[in-house]
């Protein structure tokens, strides 16, 4: 019954199997491996982008903060939402990467509109040399509150960065089950709609720890693999990232990884809100944000559930409502769902 | 009818007669001028603080960033008013000094409450490692509004700070109006009410270009120091500056201009009240934001006053009510008020 | 007769085994796992060091300008020699991580002498706050030429830096290959001989991808966890550098890769001194620099060989010395020297 | 007797007066003074650079540390001899403000040659993505021990960085010493040669505190508007600074003063010649570096002069040569070098 988080479950033994085949003989270091180049491959076939560049880095905040760096300039300001995980969950990481840009909070929902997105470009560069200068709008699919942006919602997201020249990155750290989710392609979750830098997670999603960075038009390429070697974030023995991340994306396991907890999810989703769940957000992915009374929880903790309190502490009245974060990954077991459920 | 800012009318006679008489000789450099000894008594004086460290800068954004990255850790979130200069007119110097700290905005307002500040601490570091840590609070006085925080507001907001350990900075680039309006002392006003770092504003006040900074405790002198030199803020020949502030503070020239100002910008109020202007907040030292039909600025503007609009365009509907800035300086006529006056 | 790098072979069994074993079940990330608490625990004991603090980072460049920025203040400079890899091979990541530090070059050469640092500290801070101030000094060990700091010149270098105040940090990517080549404990080739924080490196002698900075003062503790959020290097599945770790400790691992390594070197050096070649440096640990005739590089590289020239090119007069640079890991079959060495 | 630094002394009347004709009414902020119109068009006259971009700041290191930000990126290395003053006097704001690229020291000389730098140039990136990458070129003309490159000098150096499509910058604090050390027009000594951005000092010849950065080529401009105001070295008040630029400027102020300081170091040369000291670097604008037995300069502080001792104490062998630097500027009275000339 352990719902905590997507980074807390083990890996498929597809991708321990393939970091021992890559474990054979000599390989070039620093990406010039050769799984690296059927990684690239690989990835401009799915998101149907021949000319993308393509790298590797081994953790979610250097994807987002290597991205978003190359994209912006230090007097400018990246419009985000407040739950943004730049915002909230990478002590000023994106702060340090870009020089000292700044993050304009474009609304304190989970989804960014493009009617909040206008607002708030317009609300900066009104002073002329005096305010930071807008710079790259940074969302997040799925987003920190469980909810995915609709394409027809990211669009209009895109269009309206777009009609003042702005960049668009996406943070996808759990970008596959937002793609399963919309049941639609990748190329259409992103630059068909307006995106120009992906961080495409593996980490949560069942790889030990390796993220993909997709710039759309490679012109970003040369600037990217300074930062990274400058940011320490360049691997010696890559081969071991980019095994992690072909492994992940061949035989569908990416896909196979997010339906499987997408489906676990709406599993427990269904069961909480037959136990009258209040849920804060439509769980549209792997994440549930849903209230209890406080007794449930405690109840819940003390049967040996593992969940985050989201707005709350487990002491307290016992009927007041306490909101929860439940993640599932791949890995949940479906009986630890159906235990937990029948503890409702 | 120049009512544009603080920072474009002259200087009095006195600066310049102070740069003049310490234009004589040779004077040792980069703060080591007899003058700079005299500046420093002088205001550890006026502040009753013989332990100060005090030094000089020549802009009111060097002042602030120099001051708040002293403070500040890379790692943490400053808190200030989504108006605060350093949030809206630095262009990121503070995210540039501190080394990509962040700005938590406690609040839209002018001023922030205690209450509101302690939300906004407790809002950071609820995620361990993860978030920005807690850092400086930085308040200005007089607010960008033209607001005045009473010594028992200041004692309020201090004392929130004070409750997790905050250091407090004040952006005074307007202190002396501020100290005016609540007709108490620069110590009531500063480290008797829990502020740790005073940016203590000349230029706005008549001189050419000149701030001191101030640190109470003295133990953030060596760092600053070195902070000042590394940001190109350490002027050689900086008699001139020393000059400047000494001229500034000798014969209560500082309390003089800032009563000046003030009281011009209270003879400017009480006509906008009389000809039915809305304040949007009250005019407490020398800044006034006052509504008038649109037409009336039309007017205004076509006879030759020259004010900032705030919220609105010349263009538009003539009934419509626009917010306009209205700012005096030490030296704006009293004619030129009568003048502006008479139009309304 | 792959000799171009450590950072090119496989990983032992024992590695992949450790990885297959942590993948089990759920485990709290960003080092909160339990393989870490077993990792400290060893660390500390294998340095005679119980309250060392103990992090682990995936690369050799993140542990090194992770520490050095914990230690400098980025108006200092950092004392190193000019070979050394944060000054030759980590595209400034240093003077990113530390705000903008500089480096001061001790030595051309491999490595630095009491002497040599004296002279360069005292060559700094002549000019107070106008120049850099003194920070911290940096070796490697083994140095990036392969020779190893006698523990009688380790004392003597940071003696020196004592004299001064300054604190020492030691890249250790090949930590290991020194300490055997030594034959002394970890304690007496780190902070009994006054070292105060190491880069101690996994990577190169056997680990898929995973450093441990460790800190004789805890003092640092807190602000390192910072800094690595910060610069994106702490893990979500923290749990697989842990266990890489902890498998690289365990039975010797560590020790007997970097023997195999040193001893692989060791007959590779004792076959190219019998084949006449000239050592530009001592072959001390697993990497020799060694200078043949163009013409045998031409012959060995067109029979196979794999290793770096390290200051000349391939086409050129037949009979001209070029310095090449050989590395041994602890994987490199005997067969594969035997033949390298049957070609000379 | 004072020959301490060309920052001691007084400014000429013309810049004072200067002030007080600013001093008058009203006047936009922030370089939209009308002064700053007439600055830019007289120095593009003067530099015959119709489309130069043009700047003010107050001090020569902000000059500097701006103008190589532009031209820098921050995985970049800046080449510059090790007795430049971006190297040794500004507490690494070069490495601040580029955020964080390194210095490569091309010399210990005071001049580099382009032999000098094609060989430093050659030594960086050698390593791809490892190493720092090649930067701008940075030059000091007149350089830090008082030598001018002669414009045959610096077309060659401009030229080597031009083979690697490097950008140069003059740190010209000294410019006009330099200029009329060497008769030529400005054009000739920065664009015509191959400069792309010069640092035009002002406060080391006469003015209180300004400097210009000029950019012949103007798609820089909007660039460092950002980083000047970013860096907080945008003036409110920015007339003081434009009208001092402006006196300098009017009547041949700038080459007045140039010569006049000049024409005094050849006086206080020629005096030393006689005296027999032995000149450690030809004298070819306004600063000598000449050496004297100890007992002479013992003589000359107790008889009052003032003036930097360059590589040895007051105290200590009475024969032994000292090295000292005699820096005259405009102001010093041919008296005070007589007095002085007699002394010896």
């Amino acid at each position: 019954m352990h719902f905590a988080s997507d980074n807390s479950g083990p890996v498929p033994q597809q991708i321990l199997d393939a970091l021992a085949a890559a474990n054979r003989g000599y390989a070039m270091g620093y990406g010039a491996d050769a799984e690296m180049a059927e990684v690239t491959a690989r990835i401009r076939e799915i998101f149907e982008a021949p000319e993308a560049a393509v790298y590797l880095v081994a953790t979610g905040t250097a994807a987002n903060v290597l991205a978003l760096s190359t994209l912006a300039q230090p007097w400018q300001t990246v419009f985000c939402t407040r739950p943004a995980h730049i915002n909230m969950d990478e002590c000023n990481a994106p702060e340090f990467y870009t020089g000292g840009a700044k993050l304009t909070l474009v609304t304190e929902a989970d989804k960014m509109t493009s009617e909040g997105l206008r607002a708030a470009i317009e609300g900066e560069e009104t002073r002329g040399v005096h305010g930071p200068q807008r710079g790259p709008v940074s969302l997040t699919q799925v987003t920190e509150f469980g909810t995915v942006y609709s394409l027809t919602e990211l669009q209009a997201v895109c269009a309206a960065a777009k009609e003042y020249g702005l960049p668009v990155h996406m943070d996808g750290a759990r970008f596959t089950n937002a793609l399963v989710s919309l049941g639609c392609t990748p190329a259409e979750m992103t630059w068909k709609a307006g995106v120009d830098a992906v961080s495409f997670g593996g980490t949560k999603n069942g790889c030990l720890g390796v993220e993909a960075v997709i710039f759309f038009d490679p012109r970003h390429a040369e600037e990217f693999e300074y930062r990274r070697k400058r940011g320490a974030h360049l691997f010696s023995k890559h081969r071991y990232l980019s095994a992690q991340m072909l492994a992940y994306l061949n035989d569908d396991l990416w896909l196979k990884n997010a339906r499987a907890a997408n489906a676990k999810a709406a599993l427990l989703a269904e069961g909480l809100e037959a136990a009258g769940a209040h849920f804060t957000h439509p769980a549209q992915a792997n994440m549930i944000f849903a209230a209890l009374p406080r007794r449930r929880h405690q109840e819940l903790f003390a049967a040996g559930a593992i969940y985050h309190l989201w707005d709350g502490l487990l002491q307290g009245p016992e009927h007041e409502l306490v909101t929860a974060r439940f993640v599932c990954d791949w890995s949940v077991p479906d009986e630890a769902i159906r235990a937990f459920l029948s503890l409702l």
